[in-house]
Formats: C-alpha cells, sequence, structure tokens
C-alpha cells in the first residue's frame, strides 16, 4: 500500500509552527530565523517531504506572480474580483501585484509595462476601457493575459476572457420592472464605460422590444463624465432625477448600484418616494446596496468567482494547459426599490 | 541669459504626440514601435533635451517601484489613501505595486516578502494589524518603510509614519454631540482595529469626562469580528442598535462610517428615526456618506493628503534626504444624521 504523502500541514503540526513559517522556511525566506529554517528543513527531511512538482517546477521556471490592473480601487465592483483572484493565486503560492488604471487606456499600458519589467508570469485585465488596438499590444508583452469582462481581438492561445453576460443582465432587470406593470422604463448609462454600457443599453431595448414596448429617447439618458469613479456616479445618479421625471418613467434600470444610490438620495432630498412613486434597479449588487434606504433591487454580479476564474485559466496557460473562456450568468436581487406600478 | 530647459512636454508639443509617448520613447520602451522611438529620440537630441537628474539617478540605482499593502481593497477608506500615494509616485516616475492584506500579519509578511523579492525600493503599509515584532521584521527587509495611519518602534531613519491623529477626531465627535445637549451617548468600536479603535475610545472618554460625564460600561459595545471587512463592519452596525437602545443613549458615535450606515439601516428597519430618536456620527467621510438617509454627520480624514505625504516622505528618503513623521488633524462634517437632544 502506497504511504500517504507528507505535506506542509503535517510538518507544521509536528513542528508546532504555522503552515506559513513551514512554507517559508522551505523557500529559504530571510524572513525566518536561520535556527527555525533548519529545524523544518530537518524535520522535512526526516518525514520524507516532496514538494508539489507542479509548484515546484513553476516556481524555478517563473516568478510566481501575476499582475492584476482593475479600473480603479474605490469602485467596489473591483474589490470582489481582486478577492477571488488573490484566493486562487494564494493556494497556488502565487502573487498579485495590483495597480489601478484610473479608467485611463495611456496608464493601464504604463501598468503593463512595469509588470513586464517586474516580470510577472501573467497578467490579469479588469480594466473598463479596452481597445483592439490595445489587444495587439498586449499580444507583444508574449505573456498569457486574461480579460475580466472586456473583451478584445487576439490570439486566442495567451488571450482569454472571462465575463458576466452583460446584456441578459440587463434584459433581467427590465423583465422585472415590466412584470410590475411598468411600461415607461428609463435607462441610466455610463459614458465612461462603453462597450458594457452598450451591452446593458442593447438588453435594456430587447426586453422592452419583446414586450412590444417602444422606448421614446427621452427615457435613455448618459450623463457625461470619462473617469469611472463613485463621485461620478453619484453624481451621475442625483443629476438624472429631474429628467427622468421630466420624460414621465415610473422606473429606472441604472447602469450600476452606485449611480443608482446616487438617484435615491436625490429622490430623498426632492420628496421622490421610492418605490412609491419611482422604482429604481441597479447593476453590481455591491456590499452597501442592501444597506441604503430602501435597500436596493439589482442584478447580482458573481465577482469573486470572475476574479477565481480568470485566475484558474492564467494558471492553466502558464502549465501549458490550454485556457477556456467564460460567460457567467448574473441573476436578479429583489430588494425594497422596486414595486408594483401604482395606478 | 540661460536658456530654458527643454521638457518631455516641448518635445511632445513639437513632435506631436503624447508626454507618455515621449517617455516611453526616451526609456526604450517596448510599447513603442521603433520608428517612433527613433524619431522622439532623434528630436530630442535636436533640442537638446536633458533628463532631470535626480529622475535619471534614482532610475539607473533603483527600480522605481514601491510597493503598498493595505488592509482591504474593499475598504473604501484605502482607496483615496491609494489615489495620493499614486499621484504622488507618478509624477515622479515611479510604479506603485498594491497588495491587500485582508487584516492577517501572516499576509502582511508575505506581502512584503514579495515586493522584497521584487526589489521595490520603498514600501508603504496602511494595515491595521501592526505589533512591534512586525516592526522589527520591517527593519531586516532594509528597505524604506513609511507606515500610515500605524506606529510600531523601530530605527528611526528607515521607518516613518504618517497619521491622523483619532484622539483628537474622536474628541471631536463627542463634543459636537455634547453641544447638541446629548449626554447618555454611545461608542461603537471596532474588534479588528485594535490601536485605532483604542484611540477613537480614548477620545470618546476624554470628551465626556472633561463635561463631567462619567461613561457607563454599557454605553461602549465592541462587537466581535477580525476581518475588517465591509460586510462585518454593516454587520455590526446593525446588530448594536438594540444593547444601546436597551442601554437608553440617545446618540452613538460609531468607529467608521461603514459601521455606521449599518446602524441607520437598522434604525430603519426597526422604525427608530435618525436623528429624532438617535443621532448618530461615524467616522472617515467615505464618499457614500453624503449619499445614505439621513446624510452622515462624520469626522473627515484627509486620505488623500495621507497617501500624498507618505509617498513623499519615500521619495526624501531613496534621495537621502532626512524623513520626517506627521500628524494630520480630522474636521468636522455636520450632515444630517444628528441633531439636538429632543426633551
Amino acid at each position: 500500500m502506497r504511504q500517504p504523502e507528507v505535506s506542509i500541514s503535517d510538518i507544521a503540526r509536528i513542528a508546532g509552527v504555522s503552515h506559513t513559517t513551514v512554507s517559508r522556511a522551505l523557500r529559504e525566506s530571510p524572513l525566518i530565523s536561520t535556527e527555525t529554517r533548519e529545524r523544518i528543513q530537518r524535520l522535512a527531511g526526516e518525514l520524507g517531504y516532496t514538494p508539489n512538482a507542479i509548484a515546484r517546477s513553476l516556481q524555478t521556471k517563473q516568478t510566481s506572480t501575476v499582475g492584476l490592473v482593475v479600473t480603479s480601487i474605490a469602485d467596489p465592483f473591483f474589490s470582489d474580483i481582486v478577492k477571488g483572484v488573490e484566493a486562487v493565486a494564494r493556494a497556488s503560492d502565487f502573487s498579485v501585484l495590483l495597480s489601478a488604471s484610473y479608467n485611463d487606456p495611456e496608464q493601464t499600458l504604463d501598468i503593463i509595462e512595469t509588470f513586464h519589467r517586474r516580470r510577472v508570469d501573467g497578467i490579469l485585465v479588469a480594466s473598463s476601457r479596452i481597445s483592439d488596438n490595445y489587444g495587439r499590444r498586449l499580444h507583444h508583452t508574449h505573456i498569457p493575459t486574461v480579460l475580466i469582462n472586456s473583451q478584445v481581438e487576439g490570439q486566442a492561445n495567451l488571450l482569454h476572457w472571462i465575463s458576466v453576460d452583460d446584456r441578459r443582465g440587463a434584459q433581467m432587470a427590465v423583465e422585472h420592472l415590466l412584470q410590475l406593470g411598468h411600461r415607461a422604463i428609463g435607462y441610466l448609462g455610463s459614458h465612461s464605460r462603453p462597450a458594457s454600457n452598450s451591452q446593458r443599453h442593447q438588453g435594456y431595448l430587447d426586453a422592452l422590444r419583446a414586450a412590444g414596448v417602444e422606448p421614446l429617447p427621452s427615457w435613455v439618458v448618459t450623463p457625461p463624465g470619462d473617469e469611472a469613479s463613485q463621485e461620478e456616479d453619484i453624481s451621475a445618479g442625483q443629476q438624472a432625477l429631474a429628467p427622468f421625471l421630466a420624460a414621465g418613467v415610473t422606473a429606472v434600470f441604472c447602469y450600476n448600484d452606485m449611480i443608482a444610490i446616487g438617484m435615491l438620495a436625490s429622490c430623498h432630498a426632492k420628496g421622490v418616494r421610492v418605490p412609491q412613486d419611482l422604482s429604481v434597479i441597479g447593476f453590481d449588487d455591491i456590499t452597501i446596496a442592501s444597506c441604503v434606504t430602501p435597500p436596493l433591487t439589482t442584478i447580482h454580479q458573481p465577482r469573486v468567482e470572475l476574479g477565481r476564474l480568470a485566475t484558474q485559466v492564467m494558471l492553466d496557460l502558464l502549465q501549458d494547459r490550454p485556457g477556456a473562456d467564460h460567460t457567467l450568468c448574473p441573476t436578479l436581487v429583489q430588494r425594497a426599490s422596486t414595486a408594483p406600478l401604482s395606478t
């Protein structure tokens, strides 16, 4: 019968130290005292510990680091993606280097250049502004790249994508409002995320037209702004209330939760009751969405899962396994900001 | 008369390209085509461009990268710190590598080890959990380190700190409530940030005692939890409402805004009117604070400034200039969640 393999956890238990300490001692970390290092290494030898072959081969050939570009640190949408990336990376002893592009395509390229100089093994991009030109440049770096919620043209063996179906999510939001009896439904878009905004706008149109409703031009509002920041979103939501009321809509589907929260604040300030006078639905399901007044109905994106999957595809690519592209489906979360049309 | 120096901006204007393109061409970036690179370099030569000596010397001796550790990407408190750090770093052509410790001291050490392996020039730590032992280990790395809102023992020439005066901020919050006529004032603390929680608790006691009020033990609530996550904060705020109402307080000073927002949500769900039945004040002044119902009165921390100053101190250290420690003063932001005690 084959002896079960000795793991780092076994060594840690027997030595009475943490998993991390054993891991550090075995890879000669300067953060562990010489005495501890030697004790752990001796014990590992006595127990017949053999390091995981894949991990070892990866570590000798590579730097065990992935670079992650996000649009903004401040955007709560990205924090869960980062969490998912870090969980999978950590489990494979990879480190994550994170940088924010602030929705600036030039800064995104600067960051990728820095990652390149730091010799990361792979790059994950969760950035809203990507052009095809950018895809070609990414390809220049010869580093496996996985795009999160973005798609560009590129060579398939090095460039992959994981995304949530924006168009389907928008359809679900509008179908929910239609089921509540609303017909005059507005869409409050985002100028600073043109790709996903276009998908969500299309899903909005799909759902309305499937229900036989032809939206008026005044039902779609896209405030200016290029920052894709929390402040910009909140302000967009606040300022769009008046045009929607003038257009006579009874419900508004907002591009994201932060924009919807700006609209809720403006409703509160102007005495517009939500959901009695106006139904409001967001997109993303950020943590704060359940805590605002009234709690926000929204479309949940599996953000942690997006980050996890993207990192898994990256690790597959690094081990010369074929990477796969994935589209995840969002779900409706009903809370208190939407209600049946009052007659 | 001395000729004014030719800058990168001058070259960019004359060549009709962006500042970034010139900068990349001059440092032989692979992201610029050979043709453009040669054209820019020729033009720079013709115009007599001399690169900034300090920047050049830094760049040849060093990697022009700083590592930044934050407790959590999700915590909106940190996003503005990151913004301040990146602004100053970018202006000096430094890149920022960012990692999240998730309030885990072991993971913080892992991150610093990774930064060390990546040969960053300096490390900025904005992480809530720091021990003196940790300070000694930081020192092992021989890399200049600046702590943001944290203090540890260490050798002064490599270890510096920038912080906001937590104790004074807490005093200001409680003085505001006292001025509104409140006497039975609660403090809702954070178990997962022991250092700053202790300072804010102390400031709370200072202000009450200066007003001749001796707080009852039941006025101070510190919910369990070690994550320092948004979810944990919101839940802490929601669950603490009942004990505060039982203790008979008329106002609550919360450790941070996210906890206060959790409490507002619970008040709304339970029919407790804010501020008529209960005044609530937070700490941080995160972006969302002005958008909740009612808009939150809070203590503003100059977060962008914290990040800027910390990075400036780091750059000073890297140029062998003495670094200085700084304590910044917070300010009161009055909104609608606090009101005079109704009699």
